[in-house]
C-alpha cells in the first residue's frame, strides 16, 4: 500500500459551521463541546470553519444577515474556549481555493449520487415554504468533500446517523483517485456521541422550532424558556411520581447538572420533586454554566474586530495548504 | 432607467471555444471567420478564451490530451490571423475568480431551468454510450454566465438556434439583480450567420463523425478527403445533370470557391462539368486558402512557449477586471 501523495502526519480533524444565528443549548452541547475537547487533545490538529458559503444553500436571499452572523459565531466560538492558538479558525469563503477545487469534483460527480442523499431530499421537504431547489442546494456534498481535503482532513466528527453522508464524501474522493491517481486523501469519521438536546416543546432542539435555549440568553430569558419547558404530562403537581425518561428537562439535567443527577432522577419518581424546584435547579445550572461564557463574550464583542483578526489570522494559515492542494489537484488533472 | 453598475461604455464581445481536437473546415467558416471579423470591428472590444474548464463536462476523462489541445487552439487561432494586441485571448482557468462566481450563481439557479436547456438532454443522449451525467455537465449553463459576466461581455455571437440558450443567462443574471441589486450586465446576442459546412458524409461536419478537413492538414490529406465526399448520388458520371443544392461539395464551393460558384452551379447542373473535376476545383481552393495558414501555423509552433506566452498575457488582462467583477460580486451578496 502506497500513501495517498497528500497523506499528513498528524490527525487533521475538520469541522465546520453554518451561520445561521445564535448558537443554543442544543449546539453548546452536541458540538462546541465536541470542538473543545478535540482542540485539548494534543493528537489532534483542529480545523474549525465558518460555512459561509454552505450557508447560501438555504439562505440565499437573506445573505443581509450573515455578516453579523459571521462575527457572532466566531465571538461565541472565542467565549466558549476555542483557541486560535490551538485550532485553525477560518472562514471558508475566505478560501478561494475551495470553489475552485468545487468546480473539478463536481465534474466528476455523478448527479445520481448527489440526488440520493438523503439529507438533500430532508431539506427540500422541510423548506418546502421557501424556494431553495438551487443548483449549488443539490452540490452541498461537493463543497462539503472539497472542505475536507482542500486542506486534507483525515478526521470528520460526526454522529452515528451521518456516516453515511461521509461515505459520499469519500465515494467522491475514491472516484478522483481512480481517474487522475492517487492524489485525495480518503476521510475517516470521528464517531462523537452527541447527546440528543430536546427543545421547550420535547422534540430536538433547533432554531427553525422556536423552542431553544440561546447561550448568549441573559438570566431571565433562561429561566423564563425554562419555565416554559413541557415536563411528564402525568406529573400534573408536586407529589405525582414523574418518568424522568421521557422528561425534557431530565434531558437536559444529564448534561447541565451532572453531580445533582441521580438525586433528581430519585425524588422526581417518588414524587419529592416538583416540576417548578425541578426546573429553578436546571436554570440555576444554566445560569451558572453560561455566565462565564457571557462575561467573555461581552469583552469579546467591546473590542471591535475581533472576529475579523481572527478569521484573517485563520485564512492565512489555511491558504497555504489549500494552494499546494489545489495546483496538485490541477497537475493530476493535467490543467497545467 | 440607472445602468447596471458594471456597464462598461465599450461593446465588449466574449466567445469561447472547447479545447477537443484540432480545428477543421467547419470551424473555420462557422467560428474562426466570426472571430476574425468582429476583431477587425473598431466597435468590439473582444475576449476569446479557451473554456478548458468546460472541456471538462464531458471530456473529464481525457485530460492527458487537454494540454495538447489547449496549445493546439491557440496556435490556430494566432495562425488563422487572432491577434492578441487587438483580442484579450486567454484561458478560462487561468482566472480562478471564475470558480468563485459560478459557486455564487449556482446558489441561485433554479435546478429545473438546468433540466430544461435542450443542450444538457442532447448532450446526455449523444454522448450515451459514456458516463457524462455528472454535476459538472448539468451547471455547464452556469459556468457559461459566469464566463460572459465576470468580465462583463455585453455581446455574445449565437446562431439563431442558440438563442434560446443566451437566455438562460439573461435569466440567471436577472434572478441575480433581483436578488442582489442592479449589478451584473445583461449580455445580448450577437447573431451571426454560420453557414452550414458539411462534412464528407453529407452531415455536418463534426469530428465525432469523422467527416471533417483539418486546417491542419497537408495538400495530399485535403485532396483525398475531398475526393472521399458524396455527392449528388443521381449524377453517376460526367455528362449526367447535377443538383448543387444536395451536393456538399458545392456546399464548400460556395464558401471556398466565391468567384467560381456561378460557373461551377451552372455546368454541374447541365452535366458538363463532372465531379471530379469539381473536386479538384474545391480541392485547390482548400489547399489555396489553408496554405498561408499551415506556414505560419509552423513558424508558430517551430519558436516554443508562443501559446503560453500568450495565454500569460490574456490571463494578465483578464484578472484584474474578474477581480474587481467578483469583488462587487461579493460585496452586493453580503459575502464581505
Amino acid at each position: 500500500m502506497t500513501e495517498p501523495a497528500l497523506a499528513t502526519r498528524t490527525k487533521r480533524v475538520l469541522t465546520g459551521y453554518r451561520p445561521t444565528g445564535a448558537l443554543h443549548v442544543g449546539h453548546w452541547a452536541g458540538n462546541v463541546e465536541n470542538m473543545l475537547a478535540l482542540q485539548a487533545d494534543a493528537g489532534y490538529d483542529c480545523y474549525f470553519f465558518v460555512a459561509d458559503w454552505h450557508m447560501l444553500t438555504t439562505h440565499y436571499d437573506r445573505t443581509d444577515e450573515l455578516p453579523g452572523f459571521v462575527e457572532g459565531l466566531v465571538l461565541d466560538w472565542l467565549a466558549a474556549g476555542l483557541d486560535p492558538e490551538r485550532a485553525v479558525i477560518y472562514r471558508q469563503s475566505d478560501i478561494p481555493e475551495v470553489a475552485e477545487m468545487a468546480l473539478l469534483l463536481g465534474m466528476i460527480t455523478p448527479l445520481g449520487w448527489l440526488e440520493r442523499v438523503p439529507s438533500y431530499k430532508d431539506r427540500l421537504r422541510d423548506m418546502s415554504e421557501r424556494d431553495v431547489s438551487n443548483f449549488g442546494l443539490l452540490g452541498y456534498p461537493v463543497l462539503q468533500v472539497v472542505d475536507i481535503t482542500i486542506v486534507r482532513g483525515e478526521l470528520v466528527p460526526v454522529g452515528e446517523d451521518q456516516v453515511a453522508h461521509l461515505e459520499l464524501s469519500r465515494e467522491i474522493v475514491r472516484r478522483f483517485n481512480r481517474l487522475y491517481g492517487d492524489v485525495l486523501v480518503e476521510p475517516q469519521p470521528l464517531l462523537s456521541e452527541t447527546p440528543l438536546i430536546p427543545g421547550s416543546d420535547g422534540r430536538k432542539m433547533s432554531k427553525s422550532l422556536d423552542n431553544t435555549i440561546g447561550v448568549r440568553d441573559g438570566e431571565d430569558a433562561i429561566r423564563a424558556t425554562v419555565r416554559s419547558f413541557i415536563t411528564d404530562p402525568q406529573k400534573l403537581r408536586k407529589g405525582d411520581p414523574g418518568r424522568p425518561e421521557i422528561c425534557p428537562i431530565f434531558a437536559l439535567h444529564r448534561k447541565f447538572s451532572p453531580d445533582d443527577v441521580a438525586r433528581i432522577e430519585a425524588t422526581c419518581r417518588t414524587g419529592e420533586l416538583g416540576c417548578v424546584d425541578c426546573k429553578t435547579i436546571l436554570a440555576d445550572h444554566l445560569v451558572e454554566t453560561f455566565a462565564p461564557f457571557r462575561e467573555r463574550r461581552a469583552a469579546l464583542a467591546a473590542s471591535p474586530g475581533v472576529a475579523r483578526d481572527v478569521l484573517a489570522a485563520g485564512a492565512d494559515k489555511v491558504r497555504p495548504v489549500a494552494r499546494e492542494t489545489i495546483e496538485i489537484v490541477r497537475d493530476a488533472m493535467h490543467l497545467r
